[in-house]
């Protein structure tokens, strides 16, 4: 099955404390968008691509190529007020069947094992969620406080979150919840069982100043 | 209460690929076990210090205390096969009350903030586990598979754990259990209430090699 990809750019910059959105901070000599698109071109240069930006940043996204001379061929969607939204918008320009995979578009560091983990995996299960362990306790917050849990009970969700298109397409007809946190919880909500595969520890999300030093740190030596 | 902490430097360093153990890897200079106790000691010089060691690393710290002219007063306490004896050894060396925190060994980045607000909160409430938010989605495993869950509802737990000292003595006298991963899952199952206090986000446990990529970014930054 042909293999696409959603990137979701829709962040604000809030927590970066920066006027610029997060999905365009210089960060290794480019902003960081165009490092996640690379990758996915790295893997697979047949790859679709359709990036969903908030329609006021089209514009700025469309002068940052410009200045970068990036040319790498995509679609653009307009992103709506929420993630699930954007996925949405991102899911009605694919019409032929395909894997896609829904990626942040602040994880530039997912890892081409990361990739061919996601992809064989859901053209095989019908889908694949990439996830870690948990390298520190975890403990379960409740009404009456907090209890020690189990840490090798839980894992920690990355994406891309890969899925036959249709099937993802059909589960984001659902009303919102407050519970749908990523594409898994959207999919598994519609009945359809979730799989998991092994992401790769790198694959941070950059949402803060600290996670730009880490990252700049993990690129440089190669990972 | 005056304060004190036992740290704990038990790991074998397989993880890091290497035959050193961790804690002794050179790290921005000197060992990582040496930035760690300065830490503390940078938060208060008159901390009284217990470093858990396993038997056959006595020597090689020794050596590389002289190496390092590293001349920080501190106590030694021999490890046992598992961290829970390890720190049931470093209880045994205090015996007049105070404040104990228990810190891995590798973790250099622990802030001065952290701290304070850990022994702050233990001198009031009895103590206090520094725990961050999770920046990911978090899976819950079952016997059928996987379940998203409430990431809100989850914390994530870092080190130096404090107590008052004759408490969490008690209950190390519990027998050993699978579910002791930490102090406080040790503390609670003696009937205590567990306090949780702000940690801070660069407090990573130097588990891999890329964790020391991350580390040095993060120090070189001033985090």
């Amino acid at each position: 099955m042909k293999k696409s990809v959603i990137i979701v750019a829709g962040g604000s910059g809030s927590r970066m404390g920066s006027e610029q959105p997060k999905q365009f901070l210089k960060w290794c000599g480019k902003p960081i968008l165009m490092h996640t698109i690379e990758r996915f071109v790295s893997y697979d240069r047949h790859m679709r691509i359709v990036l969903v930006l908030p329609a006021n940043q089209v514009g700025v996204w469309e002068r940052l190529c410009e200045q970068y001379d990036f040319t790498i061929p995509l679609e653009v969607a307009l992103g709506g007020n929420t993630r699930f939204d954007s996925v949405k918008s991102g899911l009605e320009v694919l019409t032929e069947e395909c894997l896609v995979g829904v990626h942040d578009g602040v994880r530039p560091l997912v890892s081409l094992e990361t990739l061919e983990n996601c992809y064989v995996t859901a053209a095989k299960c019908g889908c694949a969620i990439p996830v870690t362990d948990s390298f520190e306790s975890i403990r379960e917050m409740n009404e009456s406080g907090s209890r020690s849990v189990n840490r090798a009970q839980y894992k920690m969700v990355q994406t891309p979150q890969v899925f036959v298109m249709s099937v993802l397409k059909e589960a984001y007809e659902l009303p919102f919840q407050d519970s749908f946190t990523d594409d898994a919880s959207v999919y598994e909500s519609a009945g359809n069982e979730v799989i998991l595969t092994a992401g790769n520890r790198e694959n941070i999300k950059m949402t803060t100043p600290v996670d730009l030093l880490v990252g700049e740190a993990l690129k440089k030596n190669g990972l």
